[in-house]
């Protein structure tokens, strides 16, 4: 890997692994190149800003060309290179255009495979991200139990408790906290049942409500993720058994890791604790457990390793979430989750600060 | 166009191309495939979700296969599909997959191209977005009017006023009005002179700043762009010339728009004023006039067309900002924005509300 040369193209607001490799942040398309160093090609209008926050070399696009693709052509016939490593989801278009110049371009699926192994910084990151994740959930907590039910729907003060109240009362404590989660979901009844449902309307008593917030930090720019079932009143039987079973499947997945285990035994592991307590585990139905275990978090909420049927194996410096759950299609759904660090010798939770309880009364 | 096959890959939050095609909004990659009719193909967790939410039909990609690429072989060669127009920007790794199977993909640049014009619908959220982000300007010129000068330094109450303040402030007001502008620009000082400089620190008197925010609305995903320079104080002679000179280009620009015009005869135009005036226009250089004209705008920042030295024309139902500025590298900056929409004989402002003044005790 280390004789490679690699390139990348793209704005690094949706490229982590520009901003990972440049630590500069923009809206607008840039190059990473890595050889002969490390440097950026960013707009002259960005020349200035990159000079000052990027961890690289930078230097000027249009000293080369007005389109991107041209101004690389230039860039890497000056430095007569030609045998050029990728990511999957370099543009084709200038993949093409720079094929047609006699370049060889390798497609790379893990380009950046440091991102897989967070330091002590990045864990700190995801730590800071966690627990604004664990403050929002608390508030949440303490919303829901001051709310008070009338003809079955929950009311906070004067108004009836909607998802969409909720959201906003999130979305205003993460901005105070320097972060973000656009796609929160904070879902209720029914809706539940559909894992990334992100809720809307009235809330009631006695019915799932799944929130699952995973912010990101405004300035470091890392996730936190974290997911928890609630019942206002007395939550049904069926529902109550299914919460169990998700919190001992999830604590049985947090007992088996440690580094070198493989990520299919894992979710195997939890499938089949499922189904052996008679729930279906059929990824391709929309009953039982049906989706993985986890997956890797850090600059992207979603990266690797996935926690799935797949051949990976868990690294020391992994950091994942474990997030089992269980849904009903037209009942009910519930997730819990949480975020933890992958040892030598086991695994290491990254704390939200949150309790595991399905009833809202037992929260102080 | 109409015969072609079109094929997208990629997340919906990233790619409005996808989220226009489907309003399917998700984190996760789907697929887009136009023939015989416009259907995606989502992940069995999303399915239900997608029924629900998309305005074209929807499909497991897990009825296909496990890996998004070999998914996509079997959904082409079902369907017989050979010749496929894909985006630029389309991932490269799925590219050569299918390219080993015979397929022929064609690269379109503009693969979307009613995304260019707004129909009613689309001009009413940039509306919204745009008072939006007018409620947000006039807050920030209600705090710097506020505000009172210690020092050379502004205090809004007993702090210092600095740059992450205001956009702490800003951010809470846009979450309240369901929209958000994470880089949005609150600069002051020699850091306005960087066009994109996002803004740090404390704000002093009789200095620039530069106010730049483009909200997107959570639920419509369309964008308003506003951006106004202010002093609280008294400003020096050249910022107060330049302010006017950048006031003076607007209008010129915004007096010569109407569906057919050239992009680079605007742009020229602008050009043209502000060399005549003294000022350099090189956008190679760090002083003067050194970006474009303006950009179109929708659901994302920067779309087609920009007006700036190429070889677009203006057509009706473009929505576009018109934002003239001048730099001077290690003193100050100016910048003035609005959003406007094509007509046939002229442009119409869509309004954000937020007069034009320099000086903020001019504001009532």
């Amino acid at each position: 890997m280390k004789n490679e040369t690699v390139l990348i193209v793209g704005n690094s607001v949706n490229c982590v692994d520009l901003f990972y490799l440049s630590n500069f942040l923009s809206e607008d398309d840039f190059v990473y190149l890595s050889a002969p160093s490390p440097t950026i090609f960013v707009s002259s209008m960005e020349f200035e800003r990159a000079k000052r926050e990027s961890k690289v070399s930078v230097e000027s696009l249009q000293d080369y060309g007005k389109k991107i693709e041209e101004a690389l052509v230039e860039i890497l016939k000056k430095r007569e290179l030609k045998n050029i490593s990728v990511p999957p989801y370099f543009p084709l278009s200038i993949a093409e255009r720079l094929k047609s110049e006699g370049m060889k371009l390798k497609v790379i699926s893990d380009i950046v495979p440091q991102r897989r192994i967070k330091n002590p910084e990045e864990v700190k990151k995801i730590s800071i991200s966690q627990r604004i994740a664990g403050e929002a959930m608390k508030m949440v907590l303490r919303i829901l139990k001051k709310s008070k039910e009338k003809g079955g729907i929950l009311y906070y003060g004067d108004f009836p408790l909607t998802s969409e109240r909720l959201k906003t009362l999130v979305s205003l404590k993460l901005i105070s906290l320097s972060s973000s989660c656009e796609m929160m979901i904070i879902s209720s009844g029914t809706q539940t049942a559909i894992p990334h449902h992100r809720g809307e309307g009235e809330i009631k008593s006695g019915e799932s409500i799944v929130v699952d917030i995973f912010p990101k930090h405004t300035l470091f720019r890392y996730h936190g993720d974290l997911s928890r079932t609630f019942v206002v009143g007395e939550p049904a039987q069926e529902l109550r058994e299914a919460y169990d079973h998700v919190l001992n499947a999830q604590q049985l997945a947090l007992s088996m890791i440690h580094s070198g285990l493989s990520c299919r035994e894992l979710h195997s592991a939890v499938k089949d604790y499922f189904s052996d307590h008679g729930y279906e585990t059929d990824v391709k139905k929309s009953t039982g457990f049906i989706h993985s275990t986890g997956h890797g978090i850090g600059l992207e909420i979603h990266e690797p390793p996935l926690i799935s049927e797949n051949d990976e194996t868990l690294e020391r410096g992994n950091v994942i979430t474990v997030e089992p759950g269980l849904y009903f299609p037209k009942r009910f759904g519930v997730r819990v989750e949480d975020v933890a660090v992958v040892h030598r010798d086991g695994v290491k939770i990254i704390e939200g600060g949150v309790p595991k309880i399905l009833e809202v009364w037992k929260f102080e």
